[in-house]
């Protein structure tokens, strides 16, 4: 016996359009991020693969995709649960602003130490700043710790928790789907495949592709390596995400 | 203290349009119904009415119904909670039928008494319909008890367990949101109201038109009778739905 983890980063948004870096920010899906999404769930239907529960990010790009994936799939009527641990990093005072913009003014070696470095954050986000979400009404239970910045180090210490308290139990009683961010999933992938810190800096994930991985029933860690359900378009993506800021 | 509960019928279905028996069949809504969702939403927001927690049917008009008012009143992260106990009554053989025509068969009487009648139910639906939902994988943990039909005595009888049970926990916290069907609806208004069996026969639970009660924090029962967020349209949206199958 196995367990199925299914994760799916959110199609394109319109700050992925616009190249700026999002973060927490709660932007919307484009159309195309919505084609993206019903792709996601087509997909899954194709292969049988049909989550018993799913787990969200609190951000609207990785709630849609999951809605629309599983109303394509028939299996818009599972439990829902959502947790801010799942949030793409807080990309701090870079949030809002152009990618390409931040390259020029700071120079390729700091951009791709922000953007892909494992333990360097971008300079912390002011509480005052249009974009922080300091006073965000969702993340009031987090009290001061709200995050005004976070590098994937960061992501992988928040994001653990949850996936031993909350999906762990989930694994046990069925397939599990985690809809959510380019670097929450890094993080949980970097767990599952035992990436070191430096490998997991050239990880990239494309959106829209459910990657799944099937797990040991007892440690639920993988038995073979994940598989993309539609592996063309998903080393194409892979190619497109990391061209992203040129 | 007072709690609030807020009662969302969803919007219009594709065989709300066409004038067919639905029940338990997983139809999508319409445009207008989408509409409806939104607006639903916005009147939310409009009055400061924030859901903590929303609980749906298993069934897909209430919850896009439910998905389209929290994104509109920025409520998209809450939690989530499903139940088929909140579905809408099982129609038994009439589902997919069309009410005019049953109307017209069986004479305004026998129509009356199953549309509205408190303890009559339609004749049962074969297992080998297409329209049942015997084997529907949602359904599976029922086991052999799915409906195969239902009177609004049998739908207060499945929903008040879920209602003591998961929704009055949830009311101690915060603003509850329930997206779910007319006659699931009126169920739960009679308990809340302490309708007779009489009196509940006459009352029509407009579309998409959120609907607050203000509860007593000890008792849970309402201080004051339930007002629509716009009572101009619930009133004329009462009217038509009375009319329906005429």
């Amino acid at each position: 016996m196995t367990a199925n983890l299914v994760l799916l980063r959110h199609g394109e948004s319109d700050w992925n359009r616009k190249n700026l870096f999002t973060g927490w920010v709660d932007v919307d899906l484009t159309e195309t991020g919505e084609a993206e999404g019903k792709r996601g769930g087509e997909l899954l239907r194709e292969h049988g693969l049909l989550p018993e529960v799913v787990h969200t990010s609190l951000l609207r790009r990785a709630i849609r995709t999951a809605q629309l994936s599983l109303d394509a799939a028939d299996r818009h009527w599972i439990p829902v649960k959502r947790s801010w641990r799942l949030n793409e990093r807080h990309y701090g005072a870079l949030q809002g602003k152009d990618k390409a913009a931040v390259r020029a003014e700071f120079g390729d070696g700091q951009f791709m130490l922000w953007r892909r470095s494992y333990d360097i954050p971008p300079p912390p986000l002011a509480d005052d700043d249009e974009f922080s979400q300091a006073r965000d009404v969702r993340y009031a239970n987090l009290l001061t710790s709200v995050p005004r910045t976070e590098c994937l180090a960061d992501v992988v210490a928040r994001l653990l928790p949850y996936f031993y308290d909350s999906i762990v139990p989930d694994l046990r009683n069925g397939t599990v789907l985690i809809a959510a961010h380019g670097n929450s999933l890094r993080a949980l992938i970097k767990y599952l495949d035992g990436l070191s810190d430096a490998a997991v800096v050239s990880l990239n994930v494309p959106t829209g592709i459910p990657l799944r991985y099937e797990l040991d029933e007892t440690t639920l860690l993988p038995v073979k390596a994940a598989e993309y359900l539609d592996p063309d378009a998903a080393e194409a993506a892979i190619h497109a995400v990391a061209n992203q800021g040129k």
